[in-house]
């Protein structure tokens, strides 16, 4: 019989925490990491896939701890000279980092489709749990701000998530299709479970819902599927979840996020310091578990995903 | 009354050295170079000009002496990440150098013609010097082997110029136009002579005379023109030319180049170890100066650039 499969949506650095904590307790055979496409975008000329790369270096050991995005042990000459030709510098790329984008770019337009560069990328740095992007297809978070309608990097990197939310769209997402492999792993007889990674909702999860044949399938599963709060007493540990919750006039708790994923999912992880939402979380017909959520080393990973792990196996 | 212009024609580092001593004893507006394109590729999905960027950069002084082609002070942290990803690696692509690359193939994608791209990117460089392309259309230097056809590139850097030359084509040549600012340079009513730098006849200067407009222009010219010789003793300084003129069975001796140039020519330089040679030049029907033209020092490259211009104004 084959071993229990998982399946771990994520999007950014805190989904790829707890996806790293998921890869030190199952083998590559166990456990398939979807990940959010819609902050892909075309910079310089290059397929840049941010939270993909996020979780490659993270699992290969490569990531950058510091900044939370891009390569550990990372130059800047490459940036140096592009300012001193007059490039686009608000988006920083490393030298080594470039690699990543320069050969994906190639290799998809040589015909190749993203999912098979990523297996080959990721498998050169040695990351053996396949990382499967939540469609081939081109889906593209498009912000709506006070300021008017931004792409995903401009509101998030370039204007640093100042513009003030007004609605998010997924622009491709509708037409966007399931990959053979994200398609054979969500119909795996073996499947256990799905966890949903402390990632920002409107921003990460949302797109992978929002790719009809992913969703359709995510909100009929048959098996149990957790989620993490990215929120912590009411502040996201990094990113704008808490802002955007704000500004679209949602409460910025713990349990808003449980009833935004309500429809869908089957249990949910609060953090110590949210223990007082407990009842209300339950209440909205979650399994619930109260545990430390705040990821800072690497057995606090690992933690989480037992944690995660024990809820698929057991949701009260 | 309209300062004389010059044009210089140019290829790679050699050509390079002789168009910085001219920099120095003319301005911007008195001397343009007219470079060979036909060494350009496309390599990892970036338009690489490897003759333009190294005149760029000697022009810029950032140009790495050592090797002679690429960036001075350049790192290679690109490289190594790209071989860890499999990627192909026999063209070196300096961090800094990239910059160059990526700028280029964005400004081109976004519809812009090369020779304004060169201009931009030299300009922000600090290059005034106009720096133009033989033609904006691609013509791509193909060379026949003993192993067959190969790409420039790959015959020159990634074969090393090993196998044997048996004839070089320019791909796309015929179809290629003058740019307005050539096509406004050679018509310039203050054009008072050209020179042609010691590049390789074949893989150089050959790809220019291959563009059909420019081939009409320069070999009609009312103004003296005058080529330093790329040949020294029977040997390059550097590039194969003499070994491609041995598998031509051409003799390498300087005086074959000035045989192959003449029906354009009016002057030649040779070089001191060639004074021998003085009075078969001449039986060309050629102005003839022998003087030092090996290059080392600043003062070389500025005292040759005299020599020529010189030729240039009293052409015997």
């Amino acid at each position: 019989m084959a071993a229990a499969h998982y399946l771990a949506l994520t999007g950014g650095v805190g989904g790829a925490k707890l996806a790293l904590g998921l890869s030190r307790l199952l083998e590559p055979d166990q456990l398939r990491f979807v990940v959010n496409t819609g902050d892909d975008f075309d910079h310089l000329g290059l397929h840049i896939s941010p939270d993909i790369d996020t979780l490659i270096y993270t699992l290969a050991g490569l990531c950058n701890t510091e900044t939370g995005w891009g390569r550990a042990n990372e130059s800047w000459q490459f940036m140096t000279a592009l300012s001193q030709l007059n490039g686009e510098d608000w988006f920083r790329l490393g030298d080594r980092d470039l690699a990543m984008h320069i050969e994906r770019t190639r290799r998809l337009a040589a015909g190749m489709d993203l999912t098979h560069v990523i297996r080959e990328l990721a498998g050169a740095l040695g990351v053996r749990h396949p990382i499967l992007p939540m469609t081939d297809d081109p889906v593209r978070t498009t912000v709506d701000t006070a300021q008017g309608e931004l792409a995903f990097q401009h509101y998030f990197v370039r204007d640093r998530c100042a513009p003030a939310v007004t609605g998010v769209r997924f622009v491709g997402a509708e037409q966007a299709r399931l990959s053979p492999s994200l398609s054979e792993a969500l119909r795996d007889p073996a499947l256990a479970g799905v966890i949903v990674c402390p990632s920002n909702p409107y921003l990460s999860i949302d797109p992978i819902l929002a790719v009809p044949p992913l969703r359709a399938a995510l909100t009929n599963l048959q098996v149990p599927v957790v989620a993490v709060s990215p929120i912590v007493a009411g502040a996201a540990i990094k990113g704008p979840t808490a802002k955007m919750m704000r500004e679209l006039d949602i409460p910025n708790t713990a349990v808003e996020i449980a009833r935004y994923y309500r429809s869908w999912i089957d249990g949910f992880i609060l953090d110590e310091a949210d223990r007082a939402l407990k009842d209300e979380v339950q209440a909205l017909g979650l399994a619930t578990v109260v545990t430390r959520t705040v990821m800072v080393s690497l057995e606090d990973r690992v933690a989480l995903a037992r944690e995660a792990l024990q809820l698929i196996d057991q949701p009260s």
